[in-house]
């Protein structure tokens, strides 16, 4: 059996959106920009995919712009907000993704704006009253939170911390990778500037993505060439993506209530499994609290042990995919951030599980099973 | 009939690159990041693409970037090589794609580097001398001119610029976009520092695209984030793009001196035509020049009729797709840069055709007949 619960990093994607892009692989080749017959029938489908998109997410599809995923829609974003709004102050967490975290520590020292983070509680959560105190102290800022934590699950209070930075005339953008095709967003109500999606994040494709920019808070392009995006983002249109993430968030939204009480199922069968197997186990940040936290993240908190360094490799080995943590920084050295953050003790092992509505009670029993042999001892 | 005479706009996916894409659409979805299984196959499969780009370009793999395409390449490495080099001069072309123009302007904005023009012939070629007085002149400079001209098909002499920027001490870049997989690149025997290519250029997919990045020219990032590319380009790799990408440049190479011949007797059978059957038919640029201007593009310079501003409608009409410039600014308004700086009088309509392997002279014929259709008075 080989289980896949790493679906933080990347989900398999849907048949029903492979089949929407293949048409646009083979006969519809056409350049979007071209506005002949070959090119004009793309075009509207890529208009379409737009409407489809701005729909769900109650949005103009005119604040829907194309990307090649959520860390250049970060960086497009962030770039284009500092360059455009006179940004004075930047306000961020400690734990977000580096798509945020680096390109706001490169915005500061190219630019010379210095760079506030936010108090956090034991958990890893928020101190809201921390950030109304930099909010009300430094004015003319950009805020990046994101909406959720993609290692420990963690979830901000998102409208909230919409209007109180409304409140204070700080402009708002949140990373919603993780949250995108998985909780409603509804752009009517929350008046954020700027939030960012992934196809690959709900079972579409790698390599595509979005930014959603308020209409009033419309900022420089980042990428600059042709006309694309209507002078947002140059670049011939990931034509196939276009409308393969478009038909993944259709799909998410089409039963997400469903979705959302199946994959809490498979979580809590995780968490109360490993709770009566491994003495001493824990969860990380808000993960272990089924209703306060990404309900499609657990990270597992392990009992100190002579095997600890060897858990994921040893899970890997026995069939069950997981990861230490954000699989985008997993090529560099060190700890994750986030954890260090956090202060998980650097001898207790950190796994990572993340589900999807792809898995199966079958598949939680083998992975939790696989866990805990490795950390009970063997009998003779 | 409908012919598709617009590939320098975009190409038709070779169907084996499509068959190559699919596994990484369906059961090989790991995130490349992924230590696990999963992500370490496909890992695997990505450095296999930059090994077979790197073999046929000459180069080693570790200079390999990926990107989203020839845009967001373009813009990488134009603002990385001035935060990186301590540019103080740009050195450019008037008949640069947008995607290079609009980047050195912005960046010349921005930083206060001056930008600097080389003269062209009345052809449009970039006059060597004036190039040579420039690079004298300014010293610290990044230049960056295009190998091959999208618009009038206008070559570059490749080498010898290189070399005259090596002498220089000069950063190169070059556009490349319209000869990778057309044209053979060495990049051992090539000076140049930096060059850009695009899938969708040689029959691979939209979305998807790299940058070669001289060892010794090591550039700071543009989009930061994860660590992937080795820190050169945060975000999820586009796996089944980069399989793709690579797939299409491999077929481009097995047979590259057979599809110039065929793709080159396309050109000649059309200019033939068109000078049989337009009288005053004439070819802006280099374009008419089979052996010194790009195979696969040919920028008609028609003669002012009454009907001349609808020409490229009434080709679609006809069943045939080409452009009147660069589909990339399509979708602005006013004339091709281009053009104008080639002086092409505004009263001579130009259609560019652009052709592929995947082209036939049944194509070309039926596209010629109908061009003239469109200029000769009909007899009752």
């Amino acid at each position: 059996m080989r289980v896949y619960l790493d679906n933080a990093a990347t989900t398999p994607i849907d048949k029903m959106v492979v089949d929407a892009m293949l048409p646009f692989l083979t006969e519809n080749f056409g350049n979007p920009s071209s506005t002949h017959w070959h090119g004009r029938h793309v075009r509207a489908e890529i208009e379409k995919a737009r409407k489809t998109i701005a729909e769900l997410l109650y949005a103009s599809p005119s604040e829907i712009f194309f990307t090649s995923g959520g860390t250049e829609a970060d960086n497009c974003v962030l770039w284009g907000a500092v360059e455009t709004m006179q940004i004075k102050h930047l306000i961020s967490s400690p734990i977000e993704h580096h798509a945020v975290s680096h390109t706001l520590e490169e915005i500061s020292h190219q630019k010379q704006i210095p760079l506030h983070y936010v108090d956090l509680d034991e958990k890893g959560n928020i101190i809201l009253t921390s950030l109304e105190k930099l909010l009300a102290q430094y004015p003319n800022a950009l805020v990046s939170l994101m909406h959720g934590n993609n290692e420990v699950g963690n979830l901000l209070p998102l409208q909230e911390v919409a209007e109180m930075c409304k409140h204070y005339k700080a402009y708002f953008h949140s990373d919603t990778v993780q949250t995108m095709g998985h909780y409603v967003h509804n752009l009517k109500e929350t008046p954020l500037d700027y939030l960012v999606g992934a196809a690959h994040k709900f079972h579409g494709p790698k390599g595509v993505g979005f930014m959603f920019i308020r209409q009033k808070s419309k900022i420089h392009a980042y990428i600059t060439g042709g006309s694309q995006e209507r002078n947002m983002r140059g670049g011939t249109e990931n034509v196939a993506g276009i409308i393969g993430l478009a038909k993944a968030l259709e799909l998410a939204y089409q039963d997400m209530q469903g979705h959302q009480n199946y994959i809490k199922g498979l979580k809590k069968q995780m968490i109360e499994g490993l709770q009566a197997s491994i003495e001493g186990v824990q969860f990380n940040g808000m993960s272990g609290n089924i209703e306060k936290s990404l309900y499609t993240v657990l990270n597992v908190s392990l009992p100190p042990s002579e095997t600890a360094s060897m858990v994921l490799f040893n899970l890997d080995i026995a069939g069950v995919s997981a990861s230490g943590g954000s699989a985008c920084s997993s090529g560099s050295e060190g700890r994750s951030h986030v954890l260090e953050a956090l202060k998980v003790p650097a001898e207790r092992p950190a796994v990572r599980f993340s589900f999807s509505r792809m898995n199966t009670p079958q598949e939680i029993e083998f992975a939790t099973q696989k866990l805990a042999e490795l950390y009970t001892p063997k009998t003779a």
